[in-house]
């Protein structure tokens, strides 16, 4: 019997303990699901004799270690600052490790320690990061195994509502997940090469400089650049290549709409108001615009941001912003009392159903100087408010991973990603069968 | 005998010596001049029989406290950072401070113990902070106490050339004080209150969110808001003031060209850069630009920021930013290497002049409704290198307020800022005898 220990019984746990559960009585695997909330965690057990619900506070140290002691991997839901507390037990206690996660440098130092012990740490395993690598990497292997030279790599990803729930919004925008994470994405500077050149898109300028970037079934998108491109190329064995931007799709549109509120100030999270407790959304708005005897706010908006269309301004009126209501906080940042106003009007109905995109572009070069053009589009809907897009394609991956490590089908230990083919060749055949596919369109050119 | 020491013998030390100096054998004073730099501080007191050099290394406590026992008044010309160190030593060892920095926390902190050794700690008291506030509140105080009521204040002031050295030079700028505070100034979120309204301009709003501000003899400027104008509001008495604004001043048409700069991110000070060792300057510009395979840097430039034109062109050619020649540095944040472009291009030449500007505007109401408007300005021009309108500005307040001090004219113990009437009408006698003058228009509405 083998016993998988899950912290955190979150939104993408169900997804990932259903699949595990499944074959758990005829693969002889016993599943600890643990979690602060230990009704939540009992419930999505649905009473499955293979599994136990057990309440948690990942602060308590004793009791984190002797569940992971009983252990033979530990798959980390938990929010990606508290994975280290979780890594260093299992290294300490001989366990393997799984998360979703981005790989942090506390993770890289235990690096060699891993090893040593004989175990696997797989890290970014889920959507972006996971199925981005999984998927890019088959494609990149697969051109040069066949003599092919990457020239170009764009690559694109989004959490976005099915069309059927884009209707009612004319941003065709609500929160699929964290509002906060939506509210400051693209903050800093975001750096990528084009063509051997060097590209530093500065935040204020990030949702002017869009891709579009077009799915035959689902439409068009918006395309920004995302932080740091330039550290994925040794990520992807890439080192010399001479474009690489990876980015996040919103629908097309949004972006202009949305740039509209970085020019004002309001995603400014780097400062604290401290507000009247009479302000209104339009004082809130007022505040960032010049003081003027003659004009409104929306005269003024439309005078220091000159291309501010009625389509921007239809969209930010159904935001609410420039009605005389009182504002949902009055202390925070500019982004925080925002992303109040936004949670309330950008909020999923119990119907609406999420989508993810994903797409990648490649341009390959051939030693006979052929050239072609690989687009590689991945759709995933979500059925309902569980098995939604996100969980699903956060969730699968990892607890493919792990099922397959416990089958003894990856052999590889030490610290990795699922860029490795042995890792990530067997994971997509499962996302594969599980509906999530990506559809490639090459191109001589 | 009373000994002053004076820490830090940098550019504006000289104007402060030499005041100190010349009644220091009748008035029977001694001058301790410390710096790190002795040859610094020995050729500042060209041989004066009340002066002493001393090479003082900040850091060595021994030396520092050696050297504060032995006096009666401090005075710190220290980098800010480095005054709490003295201040703490004087606090302990029961020694006057004074200094032209900002009143810091920490220096708030100790306030009430200052005013148990019945010392005073006089700070804010060279330019700005220094005569900004002295002069206002001579203007705030006269016209209260003449039942009079602010109902607005705005306070510009800034350090530029003296015309006659403005003419080689297409910004009409070069730096006349610290160049990185200039590159990275107006970083962070300016606030103020207009007409009873909070405003937040973000920084990339605030170079082309100006006002333009009117000398009778120097002719047009440009003021931008300063970071937080509302906690001025309590430091003038002026709590319930309808509209409070302080700037900062360029010459006209200045403003609209650095704005480019903030536009394309070359004052980012938020992330480091790694640059090939060929990147030329144009390479640096465009790397902030789209990549197109038909348009150059320059109209690429012009097709992202549409308002560019040739005047702006014409000034940012003048800089080199669009020549093909060796940055003079690879490593830093944007900031930092457009500080290294500017410095070569913007450098006084030795015959330059400077020229530092201040304006205040209030509009004051009666109680029998009369309204009067009150423009006080100030214009200090630069008599050479050494007696720069800078170093005049910040070291006479300074020595000034210390004479009086010491002539026992200034009575008030405790932490202060020269807003008191008892420090600031004396100084403003003193900085008016040396021809440092604020002329007053005033307009009945």
């Amino acid at each position: 019997m083998k016993t998988i220990l899950i912290i955190g019984a979150g939104k993408s746990s169900k997804v990932l303990l259903d699949y595990l559960l499944e074959e758990a009585y005829s693969k002889r695997r016993f599943i600890i699901l643990a979690d602060n909330d230990l009704a939540e965690a009992f419930n999505k057990l649905e009473g499955h004799p293979n599994g136990e619900a057990v309440r948690l506070d990942v602060q308590d140290v004793t009791l984190r270690r002797t569940l992971i002691s009983k252990s033979d991997v530990v798959i980390s839901m938990l929010p990606a600052f508290l994975h280290p507390l979780v890594a260093e037990d299992c290294l300490e206690l001989g366990k393997h490790f799984f998360s979703a996660s981005y790989e942090s440098s506390q993770m890289k130092e235990m690096s060699s320690a891993i090893k040593e012990k004989d175990l696997l740490f797989l890290n970014e395993c889920g959507l972006d990061p996971g199925i981005d690598h999984m998927s890019a990497m088959q494609i990149i292997d697969r051109e040069k195994e066949t003599g092919g030279k990457i020239e170009l790599f764009k690559s694109y990803c989004g959490g976005l509502l099915s069309p059927e729930s884009e209707r009612d919004n004319p941003w065709r925008y609500k929160f699929t997940w964290n509002p906060r994470n939506v509210v400051l994405a693209g903050h800093g500077v975001s750096r990528f090469i084009r063509n051997g050149r060097y590209k530093f898109i500065p935040y204020h300028m990030l949702f002017r400089r869009t891709d579009l970037i077009q799915f035959d079934d689902v439409g068009d998108f918006d395309g920004y650049a995302n932080r740091d491109s330039l550290s994925y190329r040794a990520v992807y064995g890439l080192e010399d290549i001479p474009t690489i931007i990876r980015g996040t799709l919103r629908r097309a549109g949004f972006c202009r709409s949305w740039d509209v509120l970085v020019q004002l100030g309001l995603t400014d999270d780097s400062f604290s108001m401290s507000l009247p407790r009479d302000f209104t959304k339009r004082m809130f708005v007022n505040a960032f615009l010049p003081y003027d005897m003659m004009f409104g706010v929306e005269e003024k908006l439309k005078r220091i941001l000159p291309w501010v269309d009625d389509e921007i301004m239809s969209k930010l009126e159904w935001l609410g912003l420039f009605d005389e209501e009182a504002l949902p906080l009055f202390e925070g940042s500019p982004a925080t009392i925002l992303q109040q106003i936004l949670e309330d009007k950008w909020r999923m109905k119990k119907e609406d159903k999420d989508m993810v995109v994903m797409q990648h572009q490649f341009l390959v070069k051939y030693y006979h100087g052929k050239e072609k053009s690989i687009h590689s589009s991945l759709v995933v809907k979500g059925e309902n408010n569980v098995y939604t897009a996100m969980a699903k394609t956060v969730g699968l991956p990892l607890a493919a991973a792990v099922d397959l490590f416990l089958d003894g089908k990856i052999k590889f230990r030490g610290l990795c990603l699922p860029t490795l083919k042995e890792i990530y060749l067997p994971v997509l055949d499962v996302l594969e069968s599980k509906g999530i596919r990506f559809v490639e369109k090459e191109k001589l050119l």
